[in-house]
């Protein structure tokens, strides 16, 4: 492969684009990419009480199919750079391995997506039988308000459909090839709170102590099971991620007391069922008279399956060929983009390995760039009619 | 009767003696009393990582009985001045109420029982058959580590030994006469934590939430009865009164969950018996593969009753004379420095009405002022033998 995609994930790793920096990433970006021939934009979003963040839109060749790769250039915090065998923000080589945030989640996934994406374009020009697009993001890992979600829409307005999606994030537990992801389980987050009434733990009979109260909520919530999972999905499973109250002294019973859950859930339930099932719990406990109060979050996703067949076969033959192992398709994990493209046309994901990701020491092979690059390129030529699926 | 009580109890509450502060209240006292023969010690205590603290004791008479009165001239925080109807430090009387920080707790109680002391001293002279005493900390509404605790070691090694004693703190809950106090519960506090194992919200598999461990054990903890009280006292109660995670991210699975119990406990328990009830209980739950430490506080008190019936009595007629109402004998409500003092000699508290101790415009009756000090000089006066029981 003439382009490097070590060469491009060590230019971006360089950036130091942590959410919502944009740190020279995307700039180095729409260089390497209008170079090549591609139209590109940079669009800055904003929004209130978030920080306004800078995102890129690529684009090259012209009617259908249109292709989309999506990903983000920003980064978690390194934590103490101290901490790494070599500085986060260095790009060293050592061993065959890259260091860098970044590394995997998920610069080392756009370089080896754009040296695939040069390649291809340099071997079959402009005209190669469709439009490829780059939706590359500032907005991943921090609030996402000013970034996937806009960039969609200001796509939309500039006329551009898709009819497939890849979005590069580290799929792969273990080894390039292990997995391809067609599908999320969608979250839901809530906030239990019970309100009783303030006193001195010596006189409990001028007090309501909501602990008891939340306590049998709590119990109600981690004795519920939503449902056994399907074919393509885990079960669904919920967890209290926090209980406070924040009283420091034992003398005093609280007047208040919070949980805080999240919930992972399949394709069995609906957003509105499954609010309406965790309210039903809630609401059957007897709380005497203590007061409870249930609010959800609005960042709640619905959970989705792709079933796009020629899309999910001509990647897992990519990647087939390039690794010799066939790809599980999985639905497991956390959320990602994806949630919000899927609404615009059918998605995937697959990336690098995911192991090292949001860790000191993030690092990837320089192999599995290389490998992911071809696995790119042989998807692009498969998606476009160059080969045989 | 002659000295004022609500002189007293004015000139103390211009003090500012918020705790560890002596604030002129301890050397107001030292006057008033070496005036009138009482042999004065200012003893200043120091510890690990709390503030020296100054004490006073005083001593009048000699020989058997030795009667000790005890109280503390510290008061708490008035928090924000302007939210009083006069000012905390001020001591306004206004329809003769008597504000300020203290005004019954107990910078009130002890103006009353000064002004009964000094009356009796008047009338009696030093050589009224026994020895009367003043044990007042300046540390009882703070750490309690440099006051009481400290002062009867101190006593002791000068060579006294107690025969009774009051606490003249605020016991009665609406009017002066409704209640003695002759004994109280105990008090243990514990933290329970739970250990697990953090990880992502969407893969639980490789987390082991801690969240679920703790609500089964509050459970237990909850369903828990002790025991049902007896003639003397309440059943005991325990009350859990914090849970506290910490954890800001509805993603992140907690690596650690801590509850915060206080006991208040009869007799039917000894402090060793509860614990030990307390750990088979939070043993007898089924973790799983998380990590249960329970840590008791060093600060418990035992349960206790005084059984002096000669004390009893002679403080019981002395209220119902000057009252018309015989007091009820009670074990309730929260821990006082009695619990320190049960060690040297039985006692009883006997003090002002508390419905406003601690809040913003804490204040007292004058009339409750003057009939407080005829009760203590007629308890004084009966226990010296002056007067028939």
């Amino acid at each position: 492969m003439a382009a490097s995609a070590l060469d491009i994930a060590t230019t971006l790793i360089r950036c130091p684009s942590v959410t919502p920096e944009e740190g020279g990433a995307l700039a180095a970006l729409e260089a390497l990419l209008e170079n090549k021939g591609f139209r590109v934009n940079r669009v800055t979003f904003q929004d209130d009480e978030t920080p306004d963040v800078e995102n890129l839109f690529a684009t090259i060749g012209s009617g259908a199919p249109h292709f989309v790769f999506a990903g983000h250039t920003d980064v978690v915090p390194a934590g103490n750079a101290s901490d790494w065998s070599h500085g986060p923000f260095e790009g060293a080589v050592a061993d065959g391995v890259l260091f860098g945030r970044g590394a995997v989640d998920m610069k080392g996934g756009i370089a080896s997506f754009a040296a695939a994406a040069l390649d291809f374009v340099s071997e079959r020009g402009a005209d190669f039988g469709g439009t490829l697009s780059f939706l590359i993001t500032g907005d991943e890992e921090g609030p996402a308000v000013n970034g996937t979600v806009k960039l969609l829409k200001w796509a939309e307005a500039q006329g551009h459909s898709f009819d497939a999606c890849i979005v590069g994030e580290p799929t792969n537990p273990s080894a390039l090839g292990d997995t391809i992801k067609v599908g999320r389980r969608g979250s839901l987050s809530g906030i239990v709170t019970v309100t009783g009434v303030q006193g001195h733990a010596a006189y409990p009979h001028l007090a309501d102590n909501p602990i008891p109260g939340l306590v049998k909520l709590m119990a109600a919530l981690n004795a519920l099971k939503l449902d056994d999972g399907n074919e393509r999905f885990e079960p669904s499973n919920l967890e209290i991620v926090t209980v406070d109250v924040g009283n420091p002294a034992f003398n005093v019973i609280p007047a208040r007391a919070e949980a805080r859950f999240n919930i992972r859930y399949n394709d069995t339930w609906t957003l509105d069922g499954l609010k309406q099932k965790i309210t039903e719990t809630l609401e059957a406990a007897d709380l005497g008279s203590l007061k409870l109060d249930l609010t959800f979050k609005r960042d709640a996703s619905e959970s989705f399956l792709t079933n796009d067949e020629a899309l999910i076969a001509t990647l897992t033959d990519a990647v087939e060929a390039e690794t010799g192992r066939r790809p599980e398709l999985s639905t497991g994990g956390g959320t990602s983009d994806a949630r919000f493209i899927k609404n615009y046309c059918p998605v995937v994901e697959f990336g690098l390995v995911g192991q090292t990701m949001h860790k000191v020491d993030e690092c990837v092979a320089v192999a599995d760039l290389d490998r992911l690059a071809a696995i790119y390129k042989r998807f692009l030529d498969g998606y476009f009619g160059h080969i045989e699926a």
